[in-house]
C-alpha cells in the first residue's frame, strides 16, 4: 500500500508513476526557481513552459532542452495573466511563480473572469515539512496566505489537509488544533472556531481523520514532553497536521523549523481549479522543487 | 569584560561571584522541580525553602541538606501566600513555583495588598533559549503571560529585555519585533504599536539598543536566508531578543525549538519586586535549573 513519509519518496513515488506534467512558470528568471524547474524536468516529473523576457534567461539552455520552452511576455503583469490562462484552458497541468511579487500573480488567478479559482472557494496554503528527528511529514496551515482565518477557511484547511495527505496514504491523518495550551480559552476569538470543529468531529463531519484541539506543540508534535502533561488526546504527540491559529504563529513555526531543525519544505495553493506552486524570495532551490513535486502529485 | 552565551557560562559565572541566593518555593513536590533545586542548591546557587505537605517530601534528605528546609503548609492556598510574603518582607531573594496551578500562583503574586507586583506595572515572562546551531542565547517575550500585547506591554517587554541583556554583558542588544514579513500591514492591530516602537526608535528612546521590525524569523534569525531577502536591517539575522506579535507565535517558537532544536531554556517573570520562577508541567529540569539560574542573576 501506498505511503510517502519524505521527500525523496515522494520523487520516487512520482518517477514510478511517470506521468510528466506540463508546468507553467511565470518569470522564472531567479536561479532558485530555474534550478528547481531544471532539477524537476531532469527527474522527469515535468515539461515546462516559462514566461518572461528571453533576455532574462539562457536561451542557449532552453533551446537545447526538449522539455523547456520560453514564451516571451513584456512583463510580469502579462506574464501572470498568460500563464492562468493557458493552466485555465488545460494548456498547462501547474501553475508556478517566479520573480514576481506574490500580489501580482495572485490578481490573476483570483479573478473573477480569467482567474482559476470557482466562485466562493477558500483559498489557502499548505505546507509540507520534513524534519529529520520526526518520524514522517507534517503537513501545515497556512504560514502564508491567510491572516487571521474565519470558521470557513479552518474547516476549508482541514478539508484540503484530509486531501492532501488521503495522496500521501495517510487514511486517518492525525489533525491538531494547535493552541498555546490544551486549554479553551473563550477570550479568544479563534476558540469559537476550533469548539465549532470540534463539535463537527463528533458528529463524524470529517470521516476517517483524528481532530483534536487545541492543544500545544508538544501535545501535537512532541510525544515526550507531551505525555508530562497527562491531557487526554488521541494524537499523543504524533500529529501528521498542524493547524495554526493565525498566520503569525503558522510562519514562525515554518521558518523556525527551516533555520533551526533543518527541515526540508514545499507547499501549494489549494482551492485553485490547479496546483500553483506558489513560492516565495527566501524559498531554496529545494524547497521549490519540493513544492513542484507537491504540485505533481495534485489534489482531488 | 563579561560576555555570557550560554547556560553553562552563566552557571560558571554565577558561581564565580558566590551570592547564594534564598529560593522560596510553593510546593516543589514534583521530581522534575526537586531534581532542579537539588541541582542548584549543590552548584552552590541557592539555598532552598520549601513550602507543602511534609508527606509529600523525602523529608530525611531534607533534614540532613543544611541548604534545604521545609515549611509545613496545609495546602496550595496556603503555600503561594506564605511564599509571596517571604518573598515581600525580605526573607527570600527568589520565588518559584513547583507543583501548584498558574492561576493560584499568579493571584498570590498579584495581589494589590500582599502581592510583589507594583501598581500598574507591567508582568511579562521573559525566556532565554541556547540553540546548539545558533552562536549565542536568544532572549524572547512573551510565550505564557500577555496575550495580546498592548503598545505599552511591548515597550515593557523590550525594556525588561534589555535589563536583562545587559546582565548579560550585552551592551547593544539587537532586538526584533516579529512578524510574518518585514512589511508593514496597517490591517494588523500589533502593527500600529510597531510603527510608535519605531518612531521612538529613531528619537532615541531606547539608548544603545538596536532595534529593528517587522521581520521575520529568517531577517531575525537566519542569516544566510535574511541576506536573499534585501532587506536593509541592523539586525542581520544576529539578534539577540526576538519580540513577538501575540502569544500564540511566541508559544509556537518556544515549544518548536524545544522540540525540532534540542534548545535549552530557562525563563523569569519581569515587573515582579524579585524574580519569579514561573515554570509549567512540562518543563525538563534542566529548564527548571537554568530559571533559576536567571533569577539569581536577577534584573536592574
Amino acid at each position: 500500500m501506498l505511503r510517502i513519509t519524505s521527500f525523496s519518496e515522494l520523487t520516487q513515488h512520482l518517477q514510478k508513476i511517470s506521468a510528466r506534467k506540463r508546468l507553467v512558470v511565470v518569470n522564472p528568471s531567479d536561479s532558485h526557481t530555474f534550478g528547481a524547474i531544471l532539477q524537476a524536468v531532469d527527474a522527469g516529473l515535468v515539461s515546462a513552459q516559462l514566461l518572461g523576457d528571453p533576455d532574462d534567461f539562457d536561451m542557449q539552455l532552453i533551446n537545447t532542452h526538449e522539455q523547456l520552452q520560453l514564451i516571451e511576455c513584456k512583463d510580469v503583469y502579462e506574464a501572470s495573466e498568460r500563464a492562468v490562462e493557458m493552466v485555465k484552458n488545460g494548456d498547462g497541468d501547474i501553475l508556478m511563480k517566479g520573480l514576481v511579487n506574490t500580489d501580482v500573480l495572485l490578481k490573476a488567478i483570483l479573478n473573477k473572469e480569467k482567474g482559476i479559482v470557482p466562485y466562493g472557494q477558500v483559498v489557502t496554503f499548505i505546507a509540507a515539512m520534513e524534519i529529520p528527528s520526526y518520524n514522517k511529514l507534517i503537513f501545515m496551515s497556512d504560514p502564508a496566505v491567510i491572516p487571521a482565518p474565519n470558521l470557513r477557511q479552518r474547516t476549508a484547511m482541514i478539508d484540503y489537509a484530509i486531501a492532501m495527505t488521503r495522496n500521501f496514504g495517510i487514511t486517518h491523518p492525525k489533525i491538531a488544533l494547535l493552541h498555546g495550551t490544551e486549554k479553551m480559552n473563550p477570550k479568544l476569538n479563534f476558540m469559537d472556531d476550533y469548539k465549532q470543529i470540534m463539535d463537527e468531529v463528533k458528529q463524524g463531519k470529517f470521516g476517517d481523520a483524528i481532530i483534536d484541539g487545541p492543544l500545544d506543540i508538544f501535545l501535537a508534535l512532541n510525544p515526550a514532553f507531551g505525555a508530562v502533561k497527562n491531557v487526554e488526546s488521541p494524537i499523543h504527540g504524533d500529529a501528521d497536521v498542524v493547524i495554526f491559529p493565525g498566520f503569525e504563529a503558522a510562519n514562525v513555526f515554518y521558518k523556525t523549523v527551516i533555520t533551526f531543525a533543518n527541515a526540508r519544505v514545499g507547499g501549494i495553493l489549494f482551492g485553485t481549479d490547479k496546483p500553483v506552486v506558489m513560492t516565495s524570495r527566501s524559498d531554496s532551490a529545494d524547497s521549490k522543487f519540493n513544492s513542484i513535486a507537491l504540485a505533481c502529485l495534485g489534489f482531488d
